[in-house]
């Protein structure tokens, strides 16, 4: 029996959604069935989803009645769901009134503020981050690297691409990232077009098991994705990155945000964009 | 003078930006300084933050004590911040307690366990997202929309590609996007390579003056960037859009998060992953 959580907002659903995925994560025990309600802006719309919160309440199937974190900032609407037969916390009623006195001030009660742009410069800076990420993945060029905040390495598959997208899209940091390969383990040297820009080189290992699963998901049963050429490929790139102290991450058991994040706290590397 | 703020977890440190972010743009009169301060894992860089922060409390050009906004898990390391001179806002105390209560289950009390991924399903399916996105991005290839969840289209520089990647990265959803260009909008009909995927389809538009002030910043005063081009550009793909009977959405004021989320709202698409 799966116990039914709904994330509701008046806007995206990312924060109601963030915060209750680490709510829910504390609870390894109980099984959710979760669900985002974005954009539930008017009593209509409430209407129709605290009709679904009650059906679910009732269903003897059901796990118990609804568990509902909300970010609804409109008292009316509010008022709506809370009136069914859920388990509500309320993210804005907990917060903002506490706020409001330590602050000294009003809230604006403004809906949907947080993930909504009018800033067109961090808007701006991501886009562009973006466009750096993609025109210098893969090592399809290296001339732009003196633009770069963080240029990434790694062998094929060992996460370079999400991760740079990822610093990107959330940062607005401008990552570059370049695959190690074969050739370049002879000597266990950094590729030339690599030295000069050492000091922003970081790179990404992993247990050549799981990048042997990864990569039989792209090619299976290939050379190229062999236990035995995984392990070879991840020996080489770890002594190398020993040998020339360019500073790295097992990525094996983390998240691409954690990757990210974890790269940017030991680089002391900052958000560019809100 | 600006209010300093601190994001302070023990993981990743999204959960509790994210939550800040929205809790402060409700008070649009007060300018935040706002740090995010990740991996605060044990007791010692725990004492290194609140010195920090009795710091900035002690500084007389600082807007007041600090507003923290936290989600460490482990007591001890929390006990270590909330004696500082700070206004907390704990997350998990806040909202652990009662839910503990609710589910009558005991919170595992483990750190960072939101962002972490054990899931290898769930991070395979985002990676596999991103790798289709780049695959499919800007028309790039047609042959694999049969596999896509949605294929985002529009003039370029509308906001194409960091949708469709922000959508494979956050929910593992398989985004194709194709620019529509001068040769698409003869006849105001779809391109043929399109036609067959019409159901599939979602529409990007933008205000001319804002998509000529994008286009600026990439090729400064080319006819491409003109206000004239744009103007023709976005009339004829509004044209298109509504003639085919394409659903679509005007980006201009809207973030990445919007677009991505409202676009997912209005065709009823679900994260595919966690």
């Amino acid at each position: 029996m799966k116990r039914t959580v709904f994330f509701i907002s008046d806007g995206t659903g990312i924060t109601a959604e963030t915060l209750g995925h680490s709510l829910l994560a504390q609870f390894e025990n109980i099984e959710f069935d979760e669900s985002t309600l974005p954009y539930i802006d008017t009593v209509e719309k409430a209407e129709a989803v605290a009709k679904e919160i009650n059906r679910v309440a009732k269903d003897e199937s059901a796990g118990g009645r609804p568990i509902i974190i909300d970010t609804i900032v409109d008292k009316k609407i509010r008022d709506v769901i809370s009136a069914a037969d859920g388990y509500m916390m309320d993210v804005f009623e907990t917060f903002v009134d506490k706020l409001q006195t330590e602050l000294a001030s009003q809230a604006v009660n403004a809906v949907g503020k947080s993930h909504s742009i009018i800033d067109n410069k961090s808007y701006n800076v991501r886009i562009d981050a973006v466009h750096f990420a993609l025109d210098n993945d893969d090592g399809a060029r290296t001339k732009h690297y003196d633009k770069a905040d963080l240029i990434v390495v790694g062998v094929s598959r060992s996460g370079k691409t999400p991760t740079s997208l990822y610093m990107a899209l959330q940062f607005g940091i401008y990552v570059g990232n370049y695959p190690l390969t074969e050739d370049d383990f002879d000597d266990l040297r950094l590729p030339a077009s690599l030295r000069e820009h050492k000091h922003k080189l970081f790179g990404l290992t992993i247990d050549p098991i799981r990048l042997s699963a990864i990569r039989n998901e792209r090619r299976a049963n290939s050379p190229y994705a062999s236990l035995s050429q995984c392990q070879m490929e991840v020996r080489a790139v770890e002594a190398m990155f020993n040998r020339e102290g360019v500073p790295f991450i097992q990525t094996t058991h983390l998240s691409i945000e954690e990757i990210s994040t974890r790269i940017m706290a030991t680089v002391g590397l900052k958000r560019r964009s809100l």
